[in-house]
C-alpha cells in the first residue's frame, strides 16, 4: 500500500494545479481537487480573502473566482520541494494587476500541497499581503461618471461621497461595496483631498447588507455570498480608517447593520433628529459584520453592545448622542449644511497635524501609556516642524486668524 | 566545603518528595523542604492555583491542599536530569481525577527543583493547566439536589442558577464558590442549554465574599483562605465568561464586592430600583477580586473606576444604568418576570450566531480593527450556513416571524 | 573607490567622538558628524529623550544638549569591533549622576556607528533606560525652597504640589516641566507620602505649554524646544502615573492642552463650576502630547476625543462630569476643601491596598480577563497579609471604625 505519491507524481499534480488556475479550467480543477479540499489563505489580503475554505468549491467559487473578479493575476510557480512528510513546497510570484484602476501587482508566494487519493487535497497560502492590498487601492482614480450606486466628487479639498441608491435605502449589495473600495482607495491616494464627507441620498443613511440581494441566494450559495460582499466593503472601511484626513457622517433616517461601519470610520458623526440606529443581524440569525464588534465594545461598552445585538434594541438619536455613538443631532432640514460646514472646516485645517493625531488615537488602544507618551513627542515633533504650526503660532501671539495649507 | 549536593543525592530528596506528596505525609513533607521554600507554579491552573507560594506552609496548605481538596490526583515522575547550576528537572505525569464530578486528570510537568542546606528549596512547576482545567469542569452534570447554597435547573433549554443564601445576604462562601464553579461548568457542557438566567433568593443578589466566615481565620490564615474561595469563583467566571450562550442577570438590594462578577459576566442586566451597587473592599484594608479590576475600566472608564473603589461610593440602580453597568431599572416587583422573559428569548434565539457575537466581542477588545473585521468575516460565513440564518432570512423576506431551533 | 574606511580608520573616528563629546567640544562633533547624521536612541530614556534625531544639529542640541542638562555623565568606550558590512560596534558605560538630587548612574551602552564620506553618519543606541530612569528620580529630595514655578510640602503624609505661575495662568514652561518631574520622584520615593493634591494657584489649573514662551522659537528651533518641554514633563507624568499612592486634583478655570495630563494621572478629579476643558493644539497647528491621545480614547471614546481636538470643543463642568472627565463639580469656593478632605481621607487610607488596586487598575487595560483574575488573586492574597487589612476585618465585625497605618 503505498501512502504517498512519489516527489515526480506530485510535482506534475502541482503544474496541473497552476495550468488549470491560469487557463480558469474549471473541470481541471475538479478533476485535481480533493472534494474534502481545504485551504488555507493569508490573513491580511484583500477584500477579506484570507481565511480558511471548506471544500473543492467554496476554494474555487470564493477564493479564486473573488481573485479572478478583483484581479487579472496569475500565480507562477518557480520551485518545488517534496517534503518528508509527503507534502509539497512551492515557491512563486503572482503577477498582474487589479481590476480597478490597474495598480501592479508582484508579490512572492509560498504554497504547502498536500495530498491524498493522488488528488490535491490542501494548499496552504503564504504571500506577502500588503502588494496585494497595495494594489488594489493604488489604481488610477476612478472616473466618476462610472459609479453606479455612490456619486464622489472633490472640490477645494473636500471629497464627499454619496450612497445612491435611495430606492433601497442605500443597502450595500455587492456594487456598492466595490464602488466603496473604489472611492476609498482614491480618498487614500490623491493629496489634493484634505478631509471627506459621507452620507445618503433618499430617507435613510443606509439600511446595511441588501436583504433582497441575499434572499435570492440559492441552495448553500448564502456564505460564499456574504464573504463576496462582506469583502471589499471591510476593505474600504480598513482603509477610511487609515485615512490621514479628517472624515465627517451625516447620518438620518435608517442606519444599520453592517451600514454602521461608516459611522464608526468617521471621526465627527452628525445626526439627523430621525435617525434610528439597529443592528438587526440577531432577528436574522447572523453574527455581524462592517467592524460593529469593534467599535461597539469601545464606543458603547460591553454592556450595552450586548443590548444592541442580543435585544435588538434600537436607539433614536438622542440616545445615540448620550451612548457617545455621535457627536450631535440636529433637524433634518439642516443636517447637510451643518456636516459640510464641519467637513469644510477640517478641510482648511493643519492637516498634518490631523494626519498625525488620526494615527495616535488609532494607534492608542493598543499601547501602554509609555509607548504612546514616546508618540506623542515624536508627532509632536513632526508637526512643530511643518509650516502650518510655526505660522499659526505667529499668528496666535499676533491674535490673528490662522490660515492653514495642509503642509 | 561542597556547594551542591551530588546527582544522585538530589534525585533520592526528589523521589522522597513525590513520596511523601502521594502520602499526604505532612511530616515528611516538613522534613524535606527548607522552611525558605519557594513555589512557582504555572499561572493558569484553575481555582486560582497559579502563582508564587513564600515558604513551606504556604506551598502546603495553600497550593497541595487545594488539590488535594479539589483533584484525587498523583504526581508521578518519569526522568531525573541533573542540571549543572546544582538544579534537577523532573519530568513526569500528573493521573487522577476531579473530586467534582469525576472529570479526568491526565496533565505532564515538568519540575525544577532547587536545594539548600541538603533541603529542597524552590520547586517551578510547569504543567498544561488546560488538562487541568478542563477536569474540574468536565465531570458529569452535578445532582442538583446536593446543591446546599444554590439551586439550579434546566427547563426548555434555559438555565436557571439562584444564589439561595438568604438569610447571608447570598454573601459568598467557600461553599457557593465551588458550587459556583460546578454549575457553570455544567452550563458550558450541556448542549441543550441555551441562555442561562442568574438571580439571587432574598433580600439581596449577593454582598460579595462572607465576611462572617473570613474572619474567623486564625492568625496569618486570612490570605490562603481567600485565595481557597478565590479560586474556584474566579474559575468559575473565567467558565461564565467563556460561554456560547447568553447570561441573563436579575441583580436587586445589596450587589457588592467580588459578588459584582457574575453581574460583569452576564450579557444582559436587569436591576430592580433597589439595586445598591458597591465595591467595599477599600473599607477592609484590601485591594480587589471577582474581575472588578477588569470590568471596571473598560465599563465605566478609570475615572469612575477609582471613584468606586477609593471614595467607596455606593451606586444606585439610576446611577448604574447612567455608568452602561445594568440594562434597564425595573420596579422590584418586576424583577424576575422582566429577566426571565428576557432570558426565554434568547434561550429561543439563533444560538449559533449568539455563540459567535460572544465570542467576537470577547476577543475584540485584544483585537485590532483589522484583525477583527477578519474574525467577523469568518464567523457571518459560518452563522450564513446555519439552517437558522437561512430560515430567518426567508421569514424576513415572507414577511413571518422567524422560528429558530438553534442549530 | 574605497567604498568603506578600514577598521583601525572607524575605530579612530570613534574615540575621536567619545572624546569631544566628554570636552563638550562642539567644533569637534561638527568636523565628526556627517551633516545627513541619523541618531536613534533607546526607548525608554528619561525626559523622552528615547527615539530619532536627523541631522547632526539635532543630535547635538535635542539629545546630547539635554543630557548634559540633566546629567554629569560620561559615555567610556571599552571594546570596538568591525562589522562585515562597513559599521562599528562600540560596548561601553556610561557612569555619572542625575543634576537633580545627584541619583547615580552606571549604565551599559552599545553604539552601532556608521559612517560615510569618512564622517560618522549615524549612531544606533542601546542603553539599559531603566538605569536612567532611577537616576533621574532617585536622587536626595529637592530642597522646597529652590522650587520656581510649584509649591511642594509634605504634611501628615499628605503631598501638596500647587503649580504657581499664576500670573501666566500656570502655564507650562521648561522650569515647570524640570520642577515637575523633581517633585513627582519625590512622591515616588518618599515613603512618608501616602497621597498626593495636585492644584494650581490663581484663576487657572493650566492652560498647558507657554506659547509666549514657544513663540519666543527662532526659525527652526521649535520642535527641538518642544521636545525638551516635552521630555522631563512625560516623564513626570509617567512617574504619577506609576506612583502606588492616590493623587487627587483640584481643577478650575482653563484647565488645557498638555496640562490635562496631570488631570488624567489623578485618581479623583474635583472640578470647580467654572472649569473649562479644551486641547486647543489643533488651532496652532499641532498633534498633541501630555498623554491625551492615550486617555481621552479610554475616557471618553474615539468619537468624542475625536470632537475635542477637531472641533476644537470646549467642555464646561458639568459635561466632563457627564463625560466621565471628573468626578464630582464643586462650587469654586469649596473646591480646595474638597478636594483637600478627599485627599486628607485617602493619606489614613489602607495605603498598601491602594497601590495594589493603582496598579491592577493601570495594568487592566493591556490583561486579558483570565490574566487579571490572577493578578487579582495574587494582590488580594499580598493585602490580605497587611495588618491593616486583618485590623479591618476585626473592626467590621465588632463594629468599629477601621483605623489604617499604610502597612
Amino acid at each position: 500500500m503505498q501512502q504517498h505519491m512519489d516527489e515526480a507524481a506530485r510535482i506534475e499534480r502541482a503544474r496541473q494545479l497552476y495550468q488549470a488556475l491560469a487557463k480558469g479550467d474549471r473541470e481541471a480543477l475538479d478533476a485535481l481537487l480533493h472534494p474534502e479540499f481545504t485551504g488555507r489563505t493569508t490573513e491580511g489580503l484583500p477584500f477579506g480573502l484570507g481565511g480558511t475554505y471548506q471544500g473543492a468549491n467554496a476554494m474555487r467559487r470564493e477564493f479564486w473566482g473573488q481573485i479572478a473578479k478583483n484581479f487579472i493575476a496569475q500565480a507562477q510557480p518557480t520551485s518545488f520541494h517534496g517534503l518528508d512528510d509527503g507534502r509539497l513546497l512551492v515557491q512563486g510570484r503572482y503577477t498582474g494587476e487589479a481590476r480597478n484602476g490597474g495598480g501592479r501587482l508582484d508579490a512572492e508566494f509560498i504554497h504547502i500541497l498536500s495530498f491524498a487519493d493522488r488528488k490535491i487535497n490542501g494548499l496552504s497560502q503564504l504571500t506577502d499581503s500588503e502588494r496585494w492590498v497595495q494594489a488594489s487601492v493604488s489604481g488610477a482614480p476612478p472616473l466618476p461618471q462610472a459609479l453606479r450606486t455612490l456619486t464622489f466628487d472633490v472640490q477645494d479639498g473636500l471629497a464627499t461621497i454619496c450612497l445612491n441608491r435611495a430606492d433601497a435605502h442605500n443597502a450595500i449589495n455587492a456594487h456598492m461595496a466595490d464602488e466603496l473600495c473604489i472611492v476609498a482607495g482614491r480618498c487614500a491616494n490623491d493629496l489634493s483631498i484634505r478631509a471627506v464627507l459621507l452620507l445618503g441620498n433618499g430617507k435613510s443613511f443606509t439600511v446595511g447588507g441588501d436583504l433582497a440581494f441575499l434572499s435570492k441566494a440559492k441552495d448553500g450559495e448564502l456564505p460564499g455570498l456574504l464573504r463576496a460582499m462582506t469583502g471589499p466593503y471591510h476593505e474600504a472601511l480598513r482603509t477610511f480608517s487609515r485615512l490621514h484626513v479628517p472624515i465627517v457622517a451625516a447620518v438620518h433616517g435608517a442606519t444599520a447593520g453592517g451600514g454602521l461601519g461608516l459611522m464608526y470610520c468617521a471621526d465627527i458623526v452628525v445626526a439627523a433628529e430621525n435617525t434610528k440606529i439597529a443592528l438587526g443581524f440577531g432577528a436574522l440569525g447572523l453574527s455581524m459584520d462592517g467592524s460593529n464588534s469593534w467599535f461597539l465594545p469601545r464606543l458603547v461598552g460591553m454592556r450595552r453592545a450586548a443590548e444592541l445585538y442580543l435585544e435588538g434594541r434600537v436607539l433614536n438619536a438622542d440616545e445615540a448622542l448620550d451612548w457617545g455613538l455621535v457627536n450631535r443631532v440636529v433637524p433634518l432640514a439642516d443636517l447637510l449644511r451643518n456636516a459640510r460646514a464641519s467637513a469644510e472646516r477640517l478641510a482648511e485645517g493643519p492637516t498634518q497635524a490631523y494626519g498625525e493625531v488620526r494615527r495616535l488615537y488609532r494607534e492608542s488602544l493598543g499601547a501602554t501609556l509609555s509607548e504612546q507618551l514616546g508618540a506623542e513627542t515624536e508627532a509632536l515633533h513632526r508637526t512643530a516642524a511643518t509650516t502650518d504650526a510655526t505660522d499659526a503660532i505667529a499668528s496666535f501671539i499676533g491674535k490673528r486668524k490662522p490660515v492653514f495649507h495642509g503642509r
